[in-house]
């Protein structure tokens, strides 16, 4: 049996942040990769949909991980919650037509998980993705790193 | 060039409705087919994404529609809302894929456009769906109801 491979997800209409890490030989998480899937703005609403879908797919076949830890979706920002909803959607779909396991983790869950603090900041939570994974610097954008905390989250309740 | 055959759509999570209107050859409105995709309540929410994808790519390869006309989404009950907008960017993805263009129609829309009150009641809007479709009895449920008064909206405004 393959290592577990996380994919973290976080997910939004103009930018998915994504992040995936692995254990070692020694038992240590590891970064495989990080960045964002980014749609423009001026795009009409369904295409920025099917980029996601499309990309999203590619991604997941590329890294094959064998579980996807994504953010819980909270009421934030009212028009935005609609946005980032429906990229969501298309998200949760992609994920399920390639038969990964899904876990959901809110915000304040992550922040636990990472630092032991439900009400960390930003700031703390980047220094522990950053330390943990032993990276050199902390991974940017901040939506990537999100991810990356997204999936350390879950590695750390396997 | 065929003439135009419009499929209205009111998005949801557990109930889709739908609705498929032509012109016929005396210049009326007449209705083609009316329904409604349904997801059962306790699958997981990633399965019921698949299915109303799959279901609705398959209606619209049936129905061919030249337009589709769809709900704005609009806040009116929270913890709901979230759930239809996942399932509406799966929708919307799926007309994209499948190049139909769409328009968009608030619910006090669709009241001006059936009933000339922007507050109507959902009886009147129904009695105006029957009225202009000539059909025998209201059409049931009601989300293929509102599905025929989309679909409407967009052929009046043709």
């Amino acid at each position: 049996m393959p290592l577990p491979r996380i994919l973290g997800l976080d997910p939004g209409l103009a930018t998915i942040g994504y992040g995936c890490i692995q254990w070692d030989d020694s038992a240590e998480l590891r970064m495989i990769d990080f960045g964002v899937i980014q749609t423009p703005a001026k795009t009409e609403l369904g295409s920025r949909l099917e980029m996601i879908y499309c990309d999203l797919t590619t991604l997941i076949r590329q890294t094959q991980p064998t579980l996807i830890s994504i953010e819980k979706l909270f009421f934030y920002k009212m028009g935005n919650t609609i946005q980032v909803a429906q990229a969501r959607g298309v998200i949760l779909l992609a994920i399920t037509q390639a038969q990964v396991p899904i876990v959901e983790f809110s915000p304040p869950q992550v922040k636990q998980a990472l630092t032991g603090y439900g009400r960390a900041t930003k700031q703390d939570v980047q220094a522990a993705v950053q330390r943990e994974l032993n990276l050199e610097k902390l991974p940017r954008p901040d939506d990537a790193a999100d991810a990356l905390a997204l999936a350390l989250a879950a590695g750390m309740q396997l």
